[in-house]
């Protein structure tokens, strides 16, 4: 996410793997607001390889699945969160929101310092 | 930087290239130790051109240059912090400690669902 000229990316790992990530809270809010995988996919223009890969990934990390998928109708048809999909998503969205309300001081220290674009090589 | 299963990564753009961020930071603590660029790339395991590079994007990023590097002896020899070098890597620190003090509550929430590594597929 971006304040002025602040890029902030949380993640979190699970090992080596990210968890959740500010594109998984987005895929989760996508498969919430579309009620399929392959729909919310096509919605953020992935591929539903990549889309399925980080709905597995994320109910491998977490100890409840994040989303249910069932099975019959088109591909990827039927998808909703789980109860624990809708905690960790609304707690990660807090935890970002909180990191952007701590910026402000440091931030204006450094956008006073920086010049509007770089300046030529 | 990581806190706990939180992993977080703090840039400041300007325009899109990156003015700061952790490995630029990094870079002018070494450039700092070292007194050297291409001591401080070294010590990073950046070759001399990746280093110049990252010296010379952080030089356009900001109003003041934030390295001084005088010629003579070896290549890269003798390259300081300018006061602008120290105030903007004192800031960006800052700026990173408190963003890594604020993650608390939700980072908790999140770990105590999280598993210790990825189910197997």
């Amino acid at each position: 996410m971006q304040i002025g000229p602040l890029k902030l990316k949380a993640q979190i790992l699970c090992g080596a793997e990210a968890a959740m990530g500010p594109g998984k809270a987005d895929l989760l809010e996508a498969i919430d607001r579309t009620g399929s995988i392959s729909a919310a996919g096509r919605d953020m223009g992935m591929s539903y390889r990549k889309t399925w890969l980080l709905v597995d990934s994320m109910n491998r990390c977490w100890r409840d699945r994040l989303v249910d998928a069932t099975a019959g109708g088109g591909a990827g048809r039927g998808a909703r969160l789980t109860p624990a999909g809708r905690e960790v998503l609304a707690a990660f969205r807090k935890l970002e929101a909180r990191l952007a309300g701590v910026a402000g001081d440091d931030v204006a220290t450094l956008a006073a310092m920086l010049r509007e674009r770089p300046a030529a090589g």
